[in-house]
């Protein structure tokens, strides 16, 4: 391993992790790997916990994948029918508990899938989700007693658990626009889901905690509103019930923005401190203003009114300047250390030619690997750094239920929507993040919505763009 | 405000704040406050509960203070008995739901305490817990009641519950030798005890959802191995819950030290990144030689055996090579960016001389208030910051049963010493932390315990030193 400034290692910034180990490497080749199993009835919003949970963990940087049984029974009545020319019926009855031949077959598809699982964290994965009702005990027992006889794969139980009639009709009529309905009436469709969860609910068995005294398991009741721990030991487990014990569905949007342009980016200088430019200064003006109608003009299904705005930037003068026009009786202005711009270390205040002619050899890994590459210098950031730092940023705001507009950086925009639209890490540190550009995520209950908007300094006023990253 | 890498602002690096503000001012003054109510049976662990909740809250900067009832009940006692000459009697009679003088007393104490907590949460406290039983329903919507006619003061409840029962026979053993029982023969104070409980037992409710639907609460069952928390809200509250979720009461220890001498500690240069010294060197191998000596000794009581020691250092070349003597097959040895030294800006490299001659201002600032004192400087830290980038650490801290060695850096024993030994955060930064010093501590019931040895260069051995700080 080596050390001293201009020297580069591919050590990242993140926690627990061996020098001299490419982090992802160690995160994912060290320690217990984990499947993750679903529990709860049809239409519990198990697939979007799923989506979620997956969301996150892959962006802490955990090998993660996701496992659905109903896709894999699926794609085996598909192939069943390609081969004897016989069409497989997978309406209600099959998940009768009394059918016994289903049964089996049901049962058959969990344990496949359940060893896919294995397989793939055995070939280094780190994170499997198994995403199915698995409701009765009998079949959780079986899938303890599977992942026992792997070396070093923990279990932890997700339940989901809705009472509250609103959720659950809304959960329903999205179930029907889903594969399995697809291209039906609805209202047969409905019947047919309903007898379905019917026939489900007659075997569902909520986990207990004499089923097991070492079972990890929570329990997230009504979408976080309560939830359940028992027995959660391992740090990810911890990691994914903090982050579930969080979310909420409130009707809200999240904004984007880098601040305005500053004196330093007129010159290519990257870090630093600069003021904004008039231009810079400009644009603030103009985000406060169409940020103020936004506002306005957002309406709550439920309230009919907007939830209130919230503006959080970094504590970097560029940021903080590009707030400065918000009326601060009207919107909550917070500054956050977390928010500042990637630490380029004894890069600071450099253009990216002078980098490349003064370390050529660090401006080379740096394209190799940008994701891992740590700024050399005391304090220099990796992107793996910033993602680490940016944690509590993302609790806060899967917490809060106001909309927030965040006024931050590129490398954290970069960051940020890598989180928010799910994008892969390696991929996401090249995506074009432009001055004058405002992003805009409302969270839908099948993924977050994107709409772009930009500034136009000869037009002055903003307009939508195209919504790709 | 000012910006620029020579002015000191008092703006510190905490996780949301405004610019310009001082954060302890910023964290106390606006937002909501909260009470937080503890429920449950005597000898449930409460106070234990209170005790670590209060450390961690107080560490993180919000002014907290706690409440006892019982305290207040002796306090009031022995008034009554100078005044009127007559002994007070708070034998387990005086806890009968059917003495209704009694009873009634007992509600005047409690609402008298809360209406305290309130006062001092007007006056400028941030988070009051209100230590006492608090085990009926009425009682708790008295609580309710008066504290939604303040504004702004949140109400989370922490229910602790205790069925195992080597845990409740440990924690009746404690409270024998407790304020109310102190003097009195064991098997009388037992009787009486038992006799108390079963009292409270009788009139005892636990916490329902359907008590109220926006009740904030969390059940904390057997120290944190069952969880459930419903309808956290607030910021605090989640940081409270997830705290709790992770602590255990496995016997251990947890060992500190700085590393060893390096060649800036040689000519007295703060930050960098240097070796170590010849004299560092001999203190690494010294310290794995003893470390390993002292975990084959250490033995928990249950299996009597040690448990594992993990080795944590920071990422910066004299605490990574102060590890190196560790056997790796022995010893999981980890490195963290999280327990790097605080970050000097544009002070690294310098002595406090060169310092003081170069930024009189800064020098003279830091002096002032080292607490919030922020390095000029790109990416400059306060020890305000550190605390902040040092959650997760302590949380992991919780979390593990392992034993852990931290070897780290002067202004990070201090903030990590302030957390363990419940240090004010003003004190701390004042802290004497040597070179050559180890410290252990290990949890008890009552609180942690620290243990002083100090290695001599002379006699190339560890030998216990007195242990204050």
């Amino acid at each position: 391993m080596t050390f001293g400034p201009s020297s580069w290692t591919p050590v990242p910034g993140a926690f627990i992790q061996k020098v001299g180990k490419d982090v992802h490497a160690y995160k994912n080749e060290i320690g217990p790997k984990a499947v993750v199993v679903m529990v709860g009835l049809p239409a519990r919003g198990k697939s979007y916990i799923v989506k979620k949970l997956k969301r996150y963990i892959s962006w802490l940087g955990f090998k993660t994948k996701v496992f659905n049984v109903g896709n894999r029974r699926r794609t085996c009545a598909a192939e069943t029918e390609v081969k004897t020319g016989c069409k497989q019926n997978h309406s209600s009855d099959f998940f009768n508990p009394n059918n016994e031949d289903a049964r089996s077959l049901r049962d058959q598809l969990a344990m496949d899938t359940l060893n896919e699982v294995i397989s793939w964290l055995n070939d280094g994965g780190k994170v499997g989700i198994l995403d199915a009702t698995n409701s009765t005990k009998e079949r959780r027992q079986r899938i303890i007693d599977r992942c026992s006889r792997e070396r070093d794969i923990n279990v932890l139980f997700v339940e989901s658990i809705c009472t509250d009639p609103e959720v659950l009709a809304r959960n329903m009529e999205l179930k029907l626009s889903g594969p399995d309905y697809r291209n039906q009436q609805s209202e047969s469709a409905l019947r047919d889901f309903q007898a379905r969860v019917a026939n489900y609910e007659k075997a569902y068995e909520t986990i207990e905690d004499d089923d097991d005294e070492d079972i990890q398991y929570c329990k997230i009741i009504n979408v976080g509103k309560k939830v359940i721990a028992h027995n959660i030991q391992t740090f990810l487990a911890g990691q994914c019930v903090f982050y579930l014990m969080n979310m909420n569905l409130a009707e809200r949007q999240i904004w984007l923005t880098r601040h305005g342009e500053s004196l330093d980016n007129q010159i290519g200088r990257i870090g630093g401190d600069a003021a904004l430019s008039p231009a810079g200064d400009e644009y603030a003006e103009a985000l406060s203003t169409f940020m103020a109608e936004q506002q306005r003009n957002f309406r709550c299904s439920k309230t009919n009114t907007p939830p209130p705005l919230t503006v959080w930037t970094s504590m970097l003068r560029r940021a903080v300047e590009t707030a400065e026009h918000f009326n601060p009786h009207e919107f909550d202005i917070k500054h956050m250390k977390f928010l500042n711009e990637i630490y380029a270390g004894i890069c600071e205040g450099m253009t990216y030619e002078e980098i490349q002619e003064a370390y050529p050899e660090d401006y080379k890994a740096r394209s190799a690997n940008k994701f891992y590459y740590r700024y050399p210098g005391m304090g220099g950031e990796s992107y793996c750094d910033v993602i680490q730092r940016l944690c509590p940023v993302i609790v806060e705001l899967e917490r809060t239920r106001n909309s927030v507009l965040i006024v931050t950086h590129r490398a954290l925009m970069r960051s940020l929507l890598a989180y928010l639209m799910d994008i892969p890490l390696r991929q996401m540190t090249k995506l074009d993040i432009p001055l004058n550009t405002l992003y805009c995520i409302e969270p839908k209950p099948y993924g977050n919505v994107l709409t772009k908007y930009q500034y136009s300094h000869d037009t002055k006023t903003f307009s939508q763009i195209e919504s790709n990253l």
